[in-house]
Order: structure tokens, then sequence, then C-alpha cells
């Protein structure tokens, strides 16, 4: 029989500290290693692409032809089309003149066109975002009392949102992004979509009165309250548009192709509506109107930006929540509509080019746009190549601002709600919720406290609530690894967890452990007491049996990434306490960080080179060989 | 060639979402199941089980004996003579009548005596925990101008520590003390120690004024505006405890045996310093005395305790932070002394007697009691053998109250002072603090910023910070989890990290990467990156050395003990855009809880059942008999 333990383990201890700092703050935070490609290029061609990796319009415009044109040129004039409605209805949301919504849709994509990576993004306002931000600053600033104030706090809003998507992108920490869950965005985003549908019945049905709460109870007492305001011109109009918005939806489902039907069915019926209300003198018979746009390019607002107390402290807090958010969801929908052409995105040059956007649009009376999912879709399909897409519609925003604003104050409020209702249940992802509750009732339960928490306490408490819960799961994931048991598969040198394959055999006199990842101040208590337990359960059973004693446990550690010095700690103790009961401990396949910890600890001399192997079976092999030479 | 596929990984879906629910609120909150030893006894006795599992003095009661006794006796007599000066020291740190300090080492121990489980500890109030209280509770009350609302808010504060405490024992909580590092509290109690040395010049020099701020820069500031108060025979008598107190510790350190020398020496000092102080009339002569101690039991405060705003909100917050500290400190060093005595401690349950030690202590007169190590240090030296030793530590204490109180209105100021200070210099681990210097410089880190912050801003900062810092470091690892590529080592059908073991083969054709563990939410994003990564630097290699195209990646899932619903979509997408390169993926070595997940997300069915493998071993394999078939 030869001794297993010649083949030795790989013990040596090679990176030095700094080496392993360098490499580690590498994998947090450049884990796309973005510079890889021209590394090896001579330094100004290295300097020309790090510029252009920062601002992409300098890539893709050197390969940009005349046939990417024609078709961006189609895309970004639909997606004009819907930015009207959709600029008009989420500036309502957020309770700020509608015009701004339309402001929303000329800067912010110039800026985009220039710095944004994703060839399907289209930039604007976005509904779930605008609430947000509503509801926060309503909390120091009257939209109703200081109508001028309100606006320009949300614009600041804006501009520290911006700060804080390019600090984001710079300091590459879109790993913040990545502690939302798409689980709570999922069940924010439906809980949001569910609270401003039922916020549109005021509009639906004509209402003069309603709430400006973003809880379920309030509104639905508001609608309560006030339903003997329902007028039924509204309701008849409501009642049309949501047809004609639901058929074009279906229709987009049915035949793909026809997606350009949905895309401009919301123009459709706000002129639709804005000929009747102007036909009819709606605003005087049950049919209230949007009321005057000024016609003019955005007018710069740098020098109303709120800085001072307490009003710049209310936008930094509406700006920090809402910027994370429309981060998520950007980030989200770039990366999803990429997949789809099999490209990649860096999450963390979206996150530069949404700052640069909405810093600049906040000077220039835009509040916070982002790549909302709907007007992205509706790109991707009408073949959007580049980002300049996004720049043929700012230009299409630009005319219409110029010459076509003043016609829509006829849109009556019925066709924003309608629009507004048709786009949130489209928002609300019932099939993935279905998905969530039947493979992880876990991710479900974080989806239902965001939306429920929407729903019933408020926006930020469900999203709290649900950020909050993932955290904890992700750290009671670190508090309580997995271990096994360990057995022989018959036939075989390979061992497996006897629970998952109930036909692999014990080895008798030796515990075979698998221990889970990390070890960790968190779970060394646990791993302890753990392991305790299952030696106690190997004795017992030893006992009932009266099997062969319990000589040896081998940890398999081939699971375990790092260990910490806590765990370490852990381990000597468990050592000591092992061999107090005359069981000897060897160790299986420890990983490079592991054996470079261990070797620091000293807990290699502690217990001994010649008790590492290189996996399970050497281990076991190595203990009947010690067994043996001790028998002769 | 044998088809390995033929092996098969177990992919059976067998336990219920309630079954692993179950079993996993059991490892998190039971992961010690406290009652195994008597789940198969009779209902009457496994009632009475149950009973003495709660109140552990039924437990060692019956099988008490006379020798036992006599060990406890003595042990308990030796921590009396240290609970005099310490209890009159802490409670000078939390500024409140000394004679407290006295009731503290009365009505907890008894309680204790019933409750508690540890053989070792020995209760009493703490240096840390005093010094927090008083910087919590001087914020909203005021010590000089309402000494009795002051105190009483203290002893409310001990009250709602009880509360937390048992409210954690009894929901098995005690996982939260598990996510205070080790590191953390080491820094922690450092800091304080070094604040309160810094503090101790007061009594050194004799000052008769001070600051009552704890950070670094105004005690020393309050140092220097007040040196010239400095009184000689303070100085004298300072240098003179110091020297007496220090030798009785050196020679602890050289001859184990006299421990007692060094358990009795504050007594002594206090004794001698009180009659130095008697007979030259000290408090006229420059040595400061402790002043007027009544005699008698511990008053009953109950109808006292601090139940109105704002008094009560002050005592919650101070409450809860310092049970959390008192609960660490109280679990690690019961933890540490069972160890050497190789016994379990159950950490709830010994917060639930702390708990029941605190809100009794509460309604007679005490404020905050742990088990302090220097305390439960000399009981074990001592050679306790039960908690019956605290039940004679407090009839001693008792007695004391009763008869000697009095007696010790003359120890000096300056006695307490040099009590203090040789007490928190062995509470400073400057061997830990090295230790984890070269163990784990991330863990040092945790351990300065609680230091530094304790000394530089503040007790609160610097554990916050500390516990902060921990807390993100757990959710890097979650959300970076290592992955590596595997070779195959030579001579053996073992696979392993390239970069480990250098001289391991790559297999032409296929990938084999390692994955960590778990794959979630916070770091599905990261790994779609490093896989793609991976792959192209693969692509690259090939190109370069116009080697054999890539065909297939493997998967080796050995270390992934759990996947959720993101990181299914993150697999799905990798396999489909792996696919649309021509590349196949095969998974090896699924544990139970991934192949549950991946098949209740169809995810099974999408691979294909026949690309799940045993092994690394089995899969490479498996990848070139699929290979070799098509080429036929």
């Amino acid at each position: 029989m030869e001794d297993p333990r010649l083949r030795a383990v790989s013990l040596a201890n090679t990176k030095s500290f700094t080496a392993r700092l360098k490499s580690h703050l590498k994998e947090t935070f450049f884990p796309d290693d973005p510079f890889r490609h021209f590394a090896d290029q001579r330094p100004v061609r290295r300097a020309w692409s790090t510029i252009s990796y920062f601002v992409p319009i300098l890539q893709w415009m050197s390969n940009y032809s005349l046939t990417f044109f024609s078709y961006d040129v189609l895309a970004g004039i639909t997606i004009a089309s819907l930015a009207i409605p959709q600029g008009i209805s989420y500036a309502k949301l957020a309770e700020i003149p509608p015009i701004i919504g339309l402001y929303c849709s000329f800067v912010p994509p110039l800026v985009y066109a220039v710095f944004g990576s994703s060839n399907n993004m289209a930039v604007g306002p976005v509904a779930a975002a605008s609430l947000l931000i509503a509801a926060t600053i309503q909390e120091s600033v009257s939209p109703e009392k200081e109508p001028e104030r309100y606006t320009y706090t949300v614009i600041t809003a804006a501009f520290f949102t911006g700060l804080l998507q390019l600090t984001l992108g710079v300091f590459r920490l879109g790993i913040i992004v990545d502690f939302l869950a798409r689980s709570t965005i999922t069940g924010f985003m439906g809980g949001t979509a569910l609270m401003i549908i039922l916020q549109q019945f005021k509009g639906l049905l004509g209402l003069q009165h309603f709430t400006n709460k973003t809880d379920f109870v309030t509104v639905v007492q508001a609608l309560f309250k006030y339903r003997s305001e329902c007028r039924w011109q509204s309701v008849i109009l409501a009642v049309a548009f949501l047809t004609i918005l639901l058929l074009s939806k279906k229709l987009k489902d049915k035949f793909p192709k026809l997606f350009w039907v949905n895309a401009i069915s919301p123009l459709f019926v706000v002129i639709l509506g804005g000929l009747i209300a102007f036909l009819v003198d709606g605003a005087n018979h049950g049919i209230p109107i949007v009321g005057d746009l000024k016609k003019g390019l955005n007018p710069i607002t740098i020098s109303h930006l709120q800085f001072k107390t307490p009003y710049v402290s209310v936008a930094i807090k509406a700006g920090l929540i809402t910027g994370i958010i429309a981060l998520a969801e950007g980030v989200a929908v770039g990366r999803s509509l990429a997949l789809l052409k099999n490209e990649q995105i860096d999450g963390n040059k979206e996150m530069i080019a949404y700052g640069m956007m909405n810093i600049v649009g906040s000077f220039f009376s835009c509040y916070l746009t982002t790549g909302p999912f709907s007007k992205s879709a509706v790109n991707y399909h009408a073949g959007c190549k580049t980002p300049m897409s996004n720049a043929v519609h700012a230009l299409c925003m630009m005319l219409v601002l110029l010459f076509l604003a003043p016609l829509f104050k006829y849109t009556p409020l019925v066709a924003l709600s309608a629009i507004i209702t048709v786009a949130m249940i489209g928002i609300i992802e019932l099939h993935e919720i279905h998905h969530l509750f039947k493979v992880d009732k876990f991710d479900f339960c974080l989806c239902m406290s965001a939306l429920l928490g929407v729903l019933f306490i408020s926006m930020k408490a469900g999203l709290a609530l649900s950020f909050l819960l993932s955290i904890i799961r992700a750290l009671l994931y670190v508090a309580r690894p997995m271990t096994c048991k360990l057995g022989n598969l018959p036939g075989t040198d390979l061992y497996r967890d006897i629970q998952q394959y109930p036909n692999s055999k014990s080895i008798p006199g030796i515990l075979i452990l698998q221990l889970g990842s990390p070890i960790y101040f968190a779970n060394a208590g646990y791993l302890r007491e753990r392991i305790t337990r299952w030696v106690e359960a190997e004795e017992n059973a030893i006992k009932e049996h009266s099997g062969k004693d319990l000589h040896y446990i081998i940890f398999d550690l081939s699971g375990v990434t790092t260990i910490d010095n806590s765990g370490i700690g852990m381990m000597t103790e468990v050592k000591r306490t092992l061999n107090k009961k005359g069981i000897k401990l060897a160790l299986s396949n420890p990983s490079l960080k592991v054996v470079e910890k261990l070797s620091s600890a000293k807990l290699i001399d502690a217990v001994g080179k010649e008790w590492f192997f290189l996996s399970v079976g050497d281990a076991v092999e190595g203990c009947h060989f010690v067994l043996q030479e001790e028998a002769k």
C-alpha cells in the first residue's frame, strides 16, 4: 500500500499581502476588467482607447454608416412619438408642469447619445421614480402652495441623482446596485404600478379633488369620498381610450411586426382626445385638459437649483433614493435588451452616462431621467443600431417644443390617465411573481414585502423593508454555511453527501465532513457547535451498532474559499477538542487562500503537514495507511 | 470507452418546501439542537428535562456533593474579595453612588446561581459597559444636576438590557451576537481600556476637576488644563499601589499557583489605602476618599424605574447597546473558560440567565451586570465547580453590606484608580492585535477602526464603524465569490486550481471553471461578467497558440451550496450566450439544494439531464465521449 501523503498538497504561501489586496480590489471593483482589450497597445493609441472608453460616441462614430443612420432615424421618430404622451403623463405624476416632461426628452437624450454605451436604450422620465420624487419632496415643499420652489427642488433632486450616479460609476461602485435583488425590484415596480393605476381613477373618472398620499387605504378612501364628482364625459372617453390602447397592445403581442401600432397608439390617443376636447370645449364640459404649454426650448435652470436648507436636504434625500432605483431599472433594462442582441453592456460605464445626463439635464429644466423599459423596448423593436436614435429623438422633440407644444394644451387628462394605466399594467410582472413563488419562496417573500409595503405603508418603506430582508438573507447565508457528511460511492473513489446519495457508504472509524464556505466570524461559533453535533451523532451511532471507534475526522475544504481569523481560531479549538477525545484531524483539498491563512496562523504546523491531502479519497487512504502502520 | 453519463447524478427533488423551511429554521436558530438528548424520553421525564434545561440549578443540584461545596466556598470568598474594589471602582466609572457597585454583587450572583449554566462564570459589573452607560445617559440626564434621576435611569437601562437579553435568549437570537466579530470586540475593549486608563489620571494625580467626555483629545486637554491641581500625596500612593498590583500580577504570571495573591491584592490595596487615609486624615490632606457608604442590603427600586419620556428612551438606547456588548463579552468569556475544562456552554441559555439577572437586579438597585473576564478567571483558578460559587459570593457580599460597608468610606480614590488602571492594562490584548496584523489584515483593520474610533470619536462610533465594516465585508464576500480554472493533475483524475497547482494540465477544447458559493442576487451579475472574461481569455489563448476550438465548458458546482432565483437567471443567460457561440455547457456535482432549485426552475431539462456529471473527471470523459461519437 502506497502512502498517499506523498501526493503533496500545494502548501506554498507565495502571494504577498499587497498582491492579494490588489487582486481582491480588482475583483471587487473591476470584475469586468474594462481595459483588458487595450492593455498591450502603445501609449497614444491607449490614451485614445481610454478616452473613447468613457465617451463611447468616439467608438461607434468611426464605423457609422448611412444604413445605420436610416435605422436610427426611424427608431428615433418612433420613440419621440411615445415620448410626448409619456413626458406629459409622468410630469403630472411628479406634480410638476407638464412641459418639463417634454424638456426631459430633449437634453438628456442628446447627452446620452454622447456618453451612452447601450445601443438599445432610449432615455426619458419614468413613472415609479416620478411618483417617488413627488412623495419625498412633498414632505418638505408643497406643490400647491409653492409650485415654483417645488419644481426647482425636483430638478435639484435630479442634479444630486446625477452626482450620485456619476460618483458610483467613476468609483466603480456598481456593486451597490447588485444588492438590489431582482425580486425586490419586481415587487417595488409592481406595487408602484398598482398604486399609480389606483391614482389614475382620478383622471379616468374626471374627479376634481383627490389625495396626495400614496398608500392604498388613503387612495381608496379618497376615491370613495369624491365618488360623487364623477363625470360621465370622462368615463366614456376613458373606456374608449383604454380599449384602443389595450387592443393595440394585444395586436403587438399577436403580430410582433406591428409593434409600431402599439408605439404610436398613445400619441394617437392624445391627438384624438385633444381634437375631441377642442371640438366640444371639453374644459367646460366635464373633460379637464392639461392647460397651457409654453412654446420654446428648455429654459436654463442652473441658477435656480436649491442649495439652501431645508430644500437641499430633501433634494439630496429624494435624489439618492430615486437615483438608486433609476439606476437599477436602467441597468437592468439595458442588460436585458443587450442580451437579446448578444451584446455586453458595462454597468459602471452606463452609470457615468446616466450621471452626466441627469447633471446636465438639471441645468436645463429636466428632472430625473433614466432608461425606461417601455421606450427602450420600442427603440429596440424599431431597429435602432446605436445611441444615435436618442439624438434623432431629441431633434424631433426640439421641433415639437419649438412649434407644436401649444397644441397639446387640449390633451384631456383622461387620455393621460388611460396611457399611464395601460403602461402600468405592462409593468406588473405577474408571470415573474408566479415564477418566484414556484422556484424560491424567499425571493417571493422579498417581492411581496416590497409590493405590499409600497401599497400599504409607503414607497420608501416597501423598498427599505425588502432591501433589509435581502441583506439579512445574505448575512444569514454567511452565518449558516452548509455542512454535510460524506460517504463513498460504491465502485468509485468519489465521496458525496450521504443525504443526496443514500447508497453511499460510511467508512468505519472515519467521519468525513464537507464544510461550507466561507469560514468566518459570523459562523465560526455555529460551525463549532455543528461539528460537535456531527461527532456526537457519529459516536452515538457507533455505540448503538457497536461499530469501530472513531479514529479520524476528515474535513473536506474543497468548497471553502476563504477563512478569517475567527475561523482559524475555531479550527484550532476543534482540533484541540478532538485530540482530547483521541480523534485525529485530517484536511482535504484546501484552496489557495485558505492555505495562505492557515500557514500564516501556523495552523499547518499544528495540524501537521502530513495530514493535508489532495482529495478525500487520498485522506481516507492516508488514515488507513497510518492505522495499518500502527497495528504493525 | 464507457459513457460516464451512466453514473447518474442524483437529480431527485424529494424534500417539500415545508420540510426544507423547517430544517432551515432549525439550523438557523437551534444549531446546537439543545433538546436532542431527551427527545426519546417519556413525557413526564421530558417535561422535567425541559424545565431543568431552563433552570440549570435543578440539573447540577441533584449531583451536588460536599467536596464540590468546599471548592465553591473557597472560590466564592475569593471572588467576593475582588468584588468589593471592582464594585466601587466601576460604579465610579458609571458616575453612580459607589454602594450600587456593591449591591451588584449581591442580587445578580444569586439569580445567576439559579439560571446560570456556566460553571466558571462569576458575575458583576464591568468597566467598558459602565463607561458606555454613563456616556449614553449623560446625553439626556446630568449626573451632577440630577444625581437621583441619573442613577435611576442607569438602573432602568439595566432593566431594558435584561429584557433584551431574555428576549434574544428565548427566541434563540444568539445569532446576533455572532455578528460582533472577535476583532471588533478586541478593538473596542482595547480602545475603551486605553480611554479608562487615561481617565484614571484624575484619581492617580489627585485632581479635583476633570471632563465627562470620553474622547482622547478632550481627556488629554483636561489633563493638561488641570495639571496644576496635582497633589503629591496622591501621586506617591498611586506609585505605591500600582507597584503592588503590578508585582502581584507578575507573581501570578510566574507562579500560577499563587493566583490568589493577585486576586486579593486589590482588596489589600483598598484596605491599606483606607488605613493610610484614616490615619493621616487623607480627605483634608490631598488624598480624596470615596465618602459615605450606607449600611444595609439593596433597597427596592422597582417603583423608581424611569418609564417616562425622555428618560425611558435614553434608558432603552443605553440598555440595548450595552446589552449587546455585555452579552458578547459574557458569552465569549464563558465559552473560553468552558473550553479550558472541555465543557460546552449554550449561548442562548446563558442569555436567558443574564436577562433574568439584569431584570431582577434592576428591581433591587443594581445596574448592568455580566460575566467580567477578571472575576471569572479568578473564579476558575480558585477551583469553582458550579454556579454555587456565585451564591457563596453573594452571601459574603451580604455580610459586607450588612456590617462592613461603612468602613470602606475611607477608600482613597487613588487606590480605585490604580486598581482600574491595572485591570484595564490586562484587557488590552496587544498580543492578539499583533496576531491579527500577521494573519488577517482586514481583521486588523476592523480591530483598529474600533480602537481608534473609540479613542478619537466616541465609544458608540467606534463600535458602529467596526460593526459596519464587518457587515460590509460579509456582504462583499457574498458579492464576489471565487471562481477558478481547473486543470488535471498529471497521473490522477483529480482537477485542481491551476493557479495553486501550476503543474496541472488544461484539457484541449474544454474549459473547466469552479464556481464559488453561493450564487445569489448579489453576485449573479458579477459571475456573468467573470465567466465571460474566463471564456474570452481562453479563446484568446487558443487563438494565440492555434489550439483546439473551445467546445465545452464544465462548471464544477461542488462548492456551490445554494443558488437563488437571480443565480438561476444568470445560469440560463450564460447557457444561452455560450450556445450561441457553439459551446456546450456541462455541470459537475451539484449539491442537493442546487438540484432542487435547478429542477423547480426547469433548468435541468434546459441543460439536459445527460450533461450533469458526478465529478469533473466524469464530465471531461463525457465530453470526450460525445466528441468521439460525433466524429464517427
